[in-house]
């Protein structure tokens, strides 16, 4: 739950749902640190959360089966700089500079349909450690994409932390804590 | 009237008013619901409403008899991407999923003026209840669309809810309610 | 002064300084009105006010002999939509529906140099009651275009009050009033 | 440290690590001046602060060799308006109006990649009191230059000052001070 001193938490995906799989896009704020001399810096850096579901019936998506990707400052900058003929493709490690690095790989690709308009957004998930593998293809319009774009270059200074200076007063959840990096992947292991 | 408790709205339409009808473009923000949890998630989604009157005279327009057309994100996204040169047509029937669903059709279309700048942006409803048709046809400007979609793109994010993500604390409503899909359709039923 | 009661107001205009005259953007936001329902509506609608000064000297300006022309929100539409050939002209009458009307023309132009990068902004103000012409003319590079662009894109929705719809708490000044159109030319008469 | 009447400020960089150098992209606000009159104005400029590091081993960099280059609003329009194949170049002289004019001189170049994409930003500093010449060269991909891009329009506004017209209530820190131009130049000298 959310305590008195937690800042609630706000659901608000742009979904997309589609015959096989649904993806939710959603942004999530970087956490900030207290300095001991009063200021603050980034401590856990946010990100654009893809969470995939596959579908179970007509418009049900089983969310126990998600599997999610995290999409840092740079790739949302190869996200909204995209031409209607690009291609993107990024490769994460959830596990990355841990003991299980390379036990799971995660691929996502965002193609550019053929002599149509749209995009294809697939993820690829290759689970070494439970011998699994998880694939989602969702086709997405022109019209979606422009939303994904647009809400994402909305967020991006957000994701970044930037809107902190303009408005320091807000209240973000601060914690003390040390990471290490990659700071983003700890959310695509978690969950 | 505005109580207390109730966030007072804002009516703040951008306004294009020509020779035989005007249209009113504004947004309506996402409600959301607090959940036993503490946090929140979007309870009805937000929209542009687009509200079209008849010219009954210079500058003069019956409002009693407008018609609205509710844009969601999606159809936003469609909206701002367009080029110069393209069409979107756009279809809803605002009593689906109820017994008097088909008997309401409205058909929003925006065009590009041939061998001109700008849109020719009309709408038509088709009600076989009252066995009426409105047929409104607003010519926009290239300067008028550019407002339009400048204002839609800076909309676009808070109406799919991400500005809670940045200003929690914001003093938006928020009350419990149960709604099925899809959500928009009762605004324009209402009005 | 700005008494309690009022709003203080910020001083912040983008300026372009050149040998023979300089230009200062500065946004002004529309005013609300609390209606009897406690809700609130536009009253007087807001603009991108252009000052023009005149050299007197190197880096010096004779803000005695400005002038002003007040860009509505479809002027602004014009002006971030041009591309760099385009040009823009807009015709001003600041007593335009009072007893003075045709006494005064303003023209704003905003024309793209030959063969080259920028615009000149050029405003021509003929008043016919003082037998006076004013004519300014500041060239403008490609980048500082481009900050006026981005400048006033961000402003648009704030000029037609949307950011109010987002923001609902925040302490704009509200004042009873009744006033008829066009609104913005007080603003251009006044100074 | 941040006492009880200062802003806390807030450290949240966009960071660019690259073999030989890093980069770190960081909005400056403007500062306010409180006028008898109880309004306020920009006093010191905004600006977007470019911090480079030499790199010292594998994803190591030394700041106690940092040189910074402080984007005014007019470059930052420059550069967000760079076409793929744009080149931009800006030259500071911090001590310009001083009796040191012309003992240190800047150089930032952005040059796009021939046959590629992405520009290589270089800083080049030379200091004819230290004898000391610093040359920085970090190659930066189209995606990173978007995030640059987007970012800094998203700041460009607020840097100006615009921001405060909007939510003239935000705590922004507020002092009485004289200054001369060029306002930015002693951010990078002092640093």
């Amino acid at each position: 739950g959310a305590g008195e001193n937690t800042v609630p938490r706000i659901f608000a995906p742009y979904s997309i749902y589609k015959g096989k799989a649904a993806i939710c896009v959603d942004p999530i704020l970087p956490t900030f640190t207290k300095l001991d001399s009063g200021h603050f810096r980034v401590d856990r850096k946010g990100c654009i959360l893809l969470t995939f579901g596959p579908a179970i019936g007509e418009r049900k998506y089983d969310w126990g089966k998600k599997q999610v990707f995290a999409l840092s400052a740079t790739e949302i900058g190869s996200l909204i700089s995209m031409s209607p003929t690009d291609t993107s493709e990024f490769f994460h490690d959830p596990s990355m500079k841990s003991s299980n690095a390379g036990q799971v790989r995660k691929n996502l690709s965002i193609k550019a349909v053929p002599d149509a308009n749209g995009y294809f957004i697939s993820l690829n998930v290759v689970n070494n450690l439970t011998k699994t593998t998880d694939r989602f293809v969702v086709p997405v319009t022109t019209a979606e994409f422009t939303v994904m774009k647009t809400a994402c270059s909305y967020a991006l200074p957000h994701i970044i932390g930037w809107h902190r200076l303009t408005n320091p007063q807000h209240g973000d959840s601060a914690k003390k804590s040390s990471k290490i990096d990659p700071q983003l992947l700890d959310l695509e292991w978690d969950k």
